[in-house]
């Protein structure tokens, strides 16, 4: 557990946080958290225990630093940390490795989890994508990750960036559906809860076996009266009426079954 | 249980199966299905153990029924019901129930689920919505219903209609946003079972808060310069790309909020 030594941690946002709360659930608690902002270091302190600095100087003597600080940040931050000695990571989906290329030991610790201060979650089962700048250091790393997570994979920047782009869609684009399915639903007075067993079994259902083979609904039947139907239901939402369009062209062109039943 | 008398399913899609599923595992399974198709017939007969028939003498002979056909052949199976005397339902998220209006007493039963022959489900959770063209039948459908489901609820045409649209969203859409997801794993030789814990961490806390609440990301930060590289990367799925800017532009212009972590 203690080959990495002192763990650092940078920032006060929802990685940070959750990784604070992994890291005591493992008793590998960091040696210091560095928060810029007086208020979020408080709310750090008094909920982990942890030992939070304003300057970087305790950050230095660590062994290994996680930077969980928001994407436009990490270049700023970095260029603090030239004289490190540890190896440093970066947390973003998004954001190039060599970012941190000025410090002699890089690399990237990419959970692919959405975080909220709010949530307690666990990394048991939450994919940790890595990378390093030597094979040493990925070694390390991948050792420190396997401590936290079952799922651990190697991944290059592009690898990384493009499963960042899969995120988006599966997890932002599939959110901001979700609220449209509510806001059609408060229009008659109806609370969005009505859909959970329906959502949680499809998603069930395309981890299954596929979304194509899960893939249901008017479109997937080529039922045109419906369809139209549905679009005259959101002639006062046209934004949305927009979505379902271009949404429901897509199957159309891409898995129209003319199944009948 | 035996206050509806002798049920009759007519149909052998998906509906049909997993009612005669959830019947059958509650001890009330039907007197009869009736089924055109001979090779359907045989299947449902091997996988339920029930009087499948091929012609409406049995149906007519039955207390309640349930007529779990595709859309379009619901009017063409309520034509050979005229004379049935009691309580028929269809199972249409869609359809209105005066398509049953030349039956005395008619009705909708609509289980909010997304269902197939290859998974047993319970509707222990499902919302039932029901309908009835009196209010004596609408209280015998509601007991029938609520031994199948804790959650059942009175809807007419409108609010059901509105529900069936709002579940397109919720389902339809979101298993086809989780494909173009797999889709852009899958031209990095990566597979969409990573994004498991993601996509289901992120339902949770959107049914749990609310699918506002819940949204992260790049259009929700703003962030410009991600939004545009997700757009290069695209650049050889235009189609995707498409779907890609209109719903970020939806975020952009509803849910962006400037937080600085």
């Amino acid at each position: 557990m203690m080959q990495f030594g002192k763990i650092a941690v940078i920032g006060a946002g929802n990685v940070a946080y959750t990784l604070c709360n992994v890291l005591k659930s493992k008793e590998m608690s960091p040696c210091c958290v560095l928060v810029r902002n007086e208020a979020e270091a408080e709310k750090l302190r008094q909920k982990f225990n942890v030992n939070v600095v304003s300057d970087y100087e305790k950050v230095l003597e660590s062994d290994f630093l996680i930077i969980a600080v928001n994407d436009d940040s990490i270049a700023e931050v970095a260029s603090h940390l030239i004289d490190y000695k540890g190896l440093a990571v970066h947390t973003s989906g998004t954001k190039s490795s060599e970012l941190l290329n000025r410090i002699e030991r890089y690399g990237v610790f990419y959970p692919l989890q959405t975080m909220s201060k709010d949530r307690e979650i666990s990394f048991d089962e939450v994919p940790l994508l890595i990378y390093a700048n030597s094979p040493e250091d990925l070694i390390r790393l991948r050792g420190f990750a396997l401590q936290l997570s079952s799922k651990v994979k190697y991944c290059d920047d592009e690898q990384r960036q493009a499963i960042h782009l899969a995120a988006v869609f599966v997890s932002n684009f599939t959110n901001v559906i979700l609220g449209i399915g509510g806001k059609v639903l408060k229009d008659n007075n109806l609370p969005l809860s009505i859909m959970e067993p329906l959502v949680k079994e499809m998603i069930e259902k395309s981890f299954k076996n596929s979304p194509e083979n899960a893939l249901t609904g008017p479109a997937r039947r080529g039922d045109m009266a419906t369809i139209q139907a549905h679009e005259e239901m959101l002639s006062n939402h046209p934004k949305e009426q927009e979505i379902y369009k271009i949404l429901t062209n897509y199957i159309l062109e891409n898995y129209h079954k003319n199944e009948k039943l």
